[in-house]
């Protein structure tokens, strides 16, 4: 497994950000969560006049066994390879949201089942399998397979900041993904089931009774041949459970922190990625910002165990990063509110 | 008092963007509040393909009697003017916000004390008073200033649409106008003042209660003259009440809703304003979004009264238009969305 050299982020850059923030024009903080947001970007660039630029969204596409053979989503399977291709043509939700808020989309293909993309601009290949195992009955995928997965998604994520992403954000698209987004969920925070599995993009009563029981048997399965689930190594957790987009995810915010960029998850599946990366490499944390607050109930488990606020929220369920790049700009805004402000000094204002 | 033309929001436009929202590649509704932004987006703009461009924010600053005399803020009441000359200086948190959210700053002084500003980009002259009475004993102006300050407001609105802005808010700077907020919102909703006095800029206790006293003195003083305050002449309780900026306020919502564009609250006391913009001219509410829900207590009740729910919840209690800016992504994330996704029979993506 590869090592991943995380720097801590500056805590001098972080009191020093505070401590400004609480001299600039405004009584102390009565901008709330901007405040904590711009400390907390200052503290990653390890500056207390930080700035943003352009971002990047790396939606990562995989499909899923179970899917296909439990029918755990309102959507056909065959989905997940038109709305690559629906990315590819820009007209999917994220190409529209991201263009709106000056972020580049990259499509990486870690795992459709379906002929092979034609090359395309944003397109990366590195399907590692087409679609996982069906988790109930057996591994989503080998820990080779999970490594490579992760890695490709790392490679993307690196990719993206190299063409200049200063802030980054991972999407997703895999029917059947918050199957196993609920199973990966419940395995790294030791929860059942229930707790954790929710609607999707749209499920019936009797698809989620159905949807609870698949994540119980795959559940079983795994702690069988690992022991607790919540203990257990996380890559082989994730071996067991997948999916190749949840892993990839976990690998696109480790190529941000790596390279010292703000990191922002998205909804439940994408989330799942990010507890993924802070079991592998804690200091991942440090760098996560949650963009918003799905409807899916587990995802404010995931959010209070990653001890993150949601920038916004919406309501949203889709996925693909849109909750992600919706809230670069918030992000964008308290950069600049941080670094532009004058203090009460230089303005000659009167403290209270 | 001048008559404002405001026309309905096209019903059929709004039925259009639903049709064609549910046929986006997207499970139906899966992007939860934002669908709603852009659906009302497209009534305003009486097409299923709305574009938002650039915004404007006018900053509506004005002086307040009461904290002259009552003592009712954590700030010198000196701290308007200064703030005014920091807005014009770009050193404000709302010169920061709006520059990163493509949005212009206007300033008005409609009621500011101390010498008149020098000519600056952006400024606009319009002091209908130097600060309005002690609300708690005298009226905060006469119904003359009280329209003049609305026209104040009305007029640097129409300068901002004819200098480009597809996308309007109102700002506030006035040292105690949390204090007139309260009692104008009491006024308008019937409501008691400890429902709606909050602690501002973050005033201590005593100061707290002095305040919550302040506003039903002037609740008091006011039902003296009109009568029952929910139901008397709009324009007569906000001469009563105030202050100036709030007046102000309204009438940035009143030019926006007038030349059909989409028109955002702030927190408290613009919010304030756009109450008694809906109360003057009740379609202004079809023109009318929420930015941000701010902590002040009143700002929720403000919010359940215009039927509005608000974009963002980051805990912030600064004015200025802070929040109503913020939200200016999200608004044009909607339209971009709504416009420029491809529906499933366009994309080729089978329906669930």
């Amino acid at each position: 497994m590869k090592a991943f050299s995380i720097q801590p982020v500056s805590k001098q850059a972080l009191e020093r950000a505070w401590s400004r923030l609480d001299r600039l024009t405004k009584p102390p903080r009565s901008l709330g969560r901007l405040e904590e947001l711009a400390a907390r970007i200052a503290a990653i660039q390890g500056t207390d006049r930080p700035a943003l630029g352009p971002g990047a969204v790396v939606v990562a596409a995989a499909d899923h066994g179970v899917a296909w053979e439990e029918g755990v989503s309102a959507y056909p399977p065959e989905v997940t390879y038109q709305m690559v291709q629906n990315f590819l043509a820009g007209g999917a939700a994220i190409n529209q949201i991201a263009s709106s808020a000056d972020a580049r989309v990259y499509v990486l293909d870690v795992g459709v089942r379906g002929p092979e993309f034609p090359d395309a601009p944003g397109l990366v290949k590195a399907r590692v399998r087409a679609g996982t195992g069906n988790l109930a009955k057996e591994p989503a995928m080998s820990p080779a397979e999970a490594e490579a997965a992760l890695l490709a998604g790392y490679q993307a994520g690196k990719r993206a900041i190299e063409g200049g992403a200063t802030l980054l954000a991972a999407g997703d698209m895999g029917i059947g993904n918050t199957t196993a987004a609920a199973a990966l969920t419940a395995a790294l925070l030791g929860l059942p089931a229930e707790a954790v599995t929710g609607r999707g993009t749209g499920v019936d009563d009797a698809t989620y009774r159905r949807k609870v029981e698949v994540v119980e048997r795959a559940l079983s399965r795994a702690a069988e041949r690992l022991g607790d689930l919540a203990g257990a190594e996380p890559l082989a957790v994730a071996a067991e459970l997948g999916g190749l987009e949840l892993l990839a995810a976990a690998g696109v915010f480790l190529a941000g922190a790596e390279a010292g960029v703000p990191v922002v998850t998205d909804g439940f599946p994408v989330t799942a990625g990010a507890l993924l990366a802070t079991r592998i490499a804690p200091e991942v944390g440090d760098y996560l910002f949650a963009g918003h607050r799905s409807v899916e109930p587990g995802h404010a488990r995931q959010l209070e165990a990653l001890g993150l606020f949601p920038v916004l929220d919406l309501g949203l369920r889709l996925g693909e990063g849109t909750g992600a790049v919706l809230a670069f700009p918030v992000l964008r805004a308290a950069a600049a509110m941080l670094s532009g402000m004058a203090t009460f000094e230089e303005a000659g204002v009167s403290e209270g």
